[in-house]
């Protein structure tokens, strides 16, 4: 009911703060003998990890996930398997300020006018710190849909107004903005660096998409697939719009157009994104997300403090420019839990 | 789990098919002494029934709410609500082509896939027609949010490629598209003719705004209010995407641009469309969903039957030539039932 | 949340009241494909029907169930299956006193307490005429479990003191009480007609037996298939008390005596009722409950009314003596649905 | 749907097994500003804890609670609140019998049907390790009653047969079978000694009671408050029954017995246990549940192993005579989490 769970078979609860113990998860719901070992989820940890070099050094990964329960012999045992990821370098002086002052474009006012009392340090439970928890269930999700060969890959589609003009999937890797052309990843690269240097952020787009997705996933009406990947999405921080296949473009579209023709051999093109009337219909799925740019900035901003007074704030918190590219590996955590939990759905009434 | 309820606490479950004996909701979890009585129910019905004078006669309306449960004396009861519109006129035959042939764009493929039997007479339960159930739960979760000063109000942006210039709300129920810029609405209409004559049809944007929202509403982390509304918007029929204040947008903007600066009087701008970390502002909410084009159109369309075969299709059910406008009072409906669980839900802890 | 909702995968929500329109039950996550006509609610429906002679004409049926969505061709289709039983005969009149004024052992008093306005015409939402939707949608649960060899019988144990001395479940069917001792069966009418004549309500105790469930059922920690038994048989209005094999016997017995030793062959004795930590072990499950006397009864009876204040209570609604034997499909009913619930949610996970 | 979850609104799931790293829960739900510090769980984890002195010595304390997120500058936050209990002294070789055999009266069996693969040291999952955590969890509902002016207690009525005589709730802390009546106390503990010296256990009847509780709590028809206590008390390992108010007896009275009068006082009796309809009427709440003998006896017992073939089980896993008194306040916490969950749901809706 407070929110913090995410499934219905597969399901979710993670817990945490930035600045307390550490964020984990609680996992309800994960079929026993689906093989798990702590390794696992050192790939997938370090590329949701702060740093400029996080994807060279795994082994000072610091982001290590404790298997607290539901894990034995290395697999898992059908009861609740929670995941644990301690917090470190947590100097949570630099938020004092914050005790204070609200942050524009951050949750500090709402949650205040929601709570009164709240943890602000680091924004306590709605720090980006909470995805990491995310990301570890994502890795878990990941171990069931493997052995079904459905793959689900996120990159980043545009960035500070740069578009990625051709899709390389191998590019992905290889740069250090997830973007699959190599060409505009540089592009984006620079312009992080100019609004770095501004003291600015941007926003972006990244768009997923689902491989060997079969036909049937998805439940009729409100629980649709689209319905539930735009709720999972949208719960991640800075994400403020989602769209599916066509997406807004199809707005723009007749139906001569927009429907998707069939042919024997499948569909001849994807405008619906592989999904039809809220199921699945066997083709890739393509979803797309709105970032906003960070909102942690450091130029001078107007706000309030508590009591409503006018007041300044320049806040020299730790911050990325954009949530590209670690939010990458966030998206695909909701994307896998979404999948496995219309897997589990759909296997209890068929 | 079957994906029919919507809710946690006002919590709706719709059932029925376009061509059985009707549609219906059940509501469980809302409060007692809230007055409801019948005709209620018949402004925003009549906004939704088909046809293109529907909203001049109200008096010769065909889908009357019946209150099978839950209203004693014109007042609710706490016990659950359920509201039945009868189906009537439902002459099946035009749809017995579909028991063979798939039609682009509609879910009769991905629902084969999924349950094999299903009820393909005007889309059975995956029919618009479900939506009038929706429209009836809104009407009662609007009886709980007007008294509270809450006003949800939807309308058309865009389409065809027209957009509205200009909002003047006073305009939106003087013009059979639903429009707030009269100009704008003449030039859709124009549109929508063409389309007709040419047997294809259009997709458009829709925008909702929420005034008078307290702030605190939404819950951390999965049940945000922006990802519970993306859920409810997505899980309507034709959309294909959902944007949040400045939605897709935000992604070209960078946190100068994007923060709204807080005065003691308010927000400055509203780019985060009345919603931070997942919880109400206390600003106006703002949404937008992208429709598709209606897929039934006469055109000749490539398809395959049920085993796989080439096929061609040209099927002449009746059908809209846009979602818009009637999606309209739809998507109030959705938004309003987003609204008074989440209310209901903050009283539940605070 | 309003808790007219069991069942988390095979749900079910009654909705209606006594003196209203009608009863009935939306049941969502039957799997399609299950055969359904309005036959199969004859039997049971009838067994549940007030009236001396209702074994005998099931002809005559006034509650007749109506399908009035999910189920096409006589099959189900996966979508909600809601069942609707018209109220007739329903002169409230003889009501009208409780206006004013309490009924000891009812749930007059709490109601008022918990909703101040509430439909107090023969109970409205907490009269037993809502187990007539419970009945309908324990038949549905019961063609899921026929094929699969599953059954599920309840019976009268005891009566105003009386206690079956054997078990002939044949004999059950063949005496109005459900009793399985003709003998007991005769001395338990016996004690209904000097109740009756007294003007006074009796007490009992009904077993509820299943066989063929497969070892395997229930979940760990909460959702122990005796824990939501429980629950499931507790809800049934006039059950003070549930066991589950030896139960409070349990209680006074020794491990050495308690402990069911296991042969290759099966377990040698059965005071577990078929369950160990909460999961099926193949044997047959027990049940019994505890029936209070039906709290209407002629004789007058010291009471408050609505201000408080001392009031008589000599109240003439039709009533029966005793919950027995109109309670025993309804207790199957709850049986049925709970393993139904819990096979289903066994398949999602393994 | 896995089954460690209760709770609507104050929910809590559990985590852990017996021989991993620790038991532990996360509660989500629960309202923020609640007092609650490390301390505060030091009495109830002392009455849970094995040993003979565990009541005199807390400082010796082993089970210490960490909470690891939802609480800041000691109050909960309004987030999820996680406590983590460390298992020590976790010596599982005793347990590698357990790989090959089944132990009669344990969940063994029929975890090993369900699972196939299960972590059997000490039980695993279905140890009554995991009640450490609920246990936990109910002293935090415990700090939401406090103020409210709403107590729970329990105590044993009967144990190896022998039933207390009065009930002086002084005198239960001041024995160490937690017993009303002194004298039968001193019985139970010489029965205790015998069953010991045989090498057997014994079963017992626990009485809960809880005062203060104001009327209108429960939800109608399936959620009704005596409903969610039998589930939640069967949920208990060992609980075999569960009956309220005058339980089973009621069925050997006759309505003009069982009826409570009303006077302008209050109920002149309380066979309905302070339950009328599924709703609290303000009378005290009395519920009873039997406790079966704990399985595990020194005994030599016939059993088979995972093969089904024929075997003896001698077994010397360290164990409790009687699952009284170290379920106490275990089954206190059940209570106090489905009362605080209740008055919740109440505020949700009024």
């Amino acid at each position: 009911m407070a929110g913090n769970s995410f499934g219905q078979i597969f399901k979710i609860t993670t817990f945490g703060e930035s600045h307390g113990d550490g964020v984990g998860v609680v996992i309800d719901g994960c079929p026993s003998e689906i093989p798990l070992s702590p390794k696992d989820f050192v790939y997938d940890m370090a590329r949701r990890r702060p740093g400029k070099h996080r994807l060279e050094s795994p082994r000072k990964e610091k982001d290590q996930v404790n298997i607290l329960s539901g894990v034995f012999q290395d697999k898992t045992t059908g009861t609740p398997i929670t995941l644990f990821i301690q917090n470190r370098d947590v100097d949570s002086r630099p938020y004092d300020v914050l005790q204070d002052v609200f942050r524009p474009g951050h949750a500090d006012f709402s949650y205040f006018k929601k709570y009164g009392h709240f943890d602000y340090r680091g924004g306590g439970r709605y720090s980006a710190r909470e995805t990491a928890a995310r990301v570890a269930a994502g890795v878990v999700a990941g171990k069931i849909l493997e052995p079904l060969g459905i793959g689900v890959v996120a990159y980043t589609l545009e960035l500070g107004g740069i578009r990625a003009a051709h899709e390389d999937l191998k590019a992905i890797g290889e740069n250090i903005l997830c973007c699959p052309d190599p060409a505009a990843a540089k592009l984006m690269e620079e312009a992080v660096s100019r609004a770095k240097k501004d003291g600015d952020s941007l926003g972006g787009i990244a768009e997923i998409k689902v491989t060997g997705c079969p036909p049937g996933l998805g439940e009729p009406v409100f629980d649709k697939l689209d319905a539930e990947l735009a709720k999972a999405l949208m719960s991640v921080g800075a994400v403020k719009g989602v769209e599916i296949g066509a997406g807004f473009e199809a707005a723009r579209l007749r139906g001569s157009e927009n429907n998707d023709p069939i042919d024997p051999q499948g569909f001849r093109s994807n405008n619906a994104g592989g999904i039809l009337g809220g199921i699945s219909n066997g083709d890739e799925i393509v979803v797309r997300v709105a970032m906003k740019p960070i909102p942690s900035i450091l130029l001078k901003q107007d706000t309030v403090d508590r009591k409503g007074r006018s007041a300044k704030l320049e806040f020299a918190g730790r911050s990325d420019i954009s949530a590209i590219p670690r939010v990458i590996p966030i998206l695909e955590a909701m994307v896998k839990v979404v999948l496995v939990d219309h897997i589990l759905r759909s296997r209890a009434v068929t």
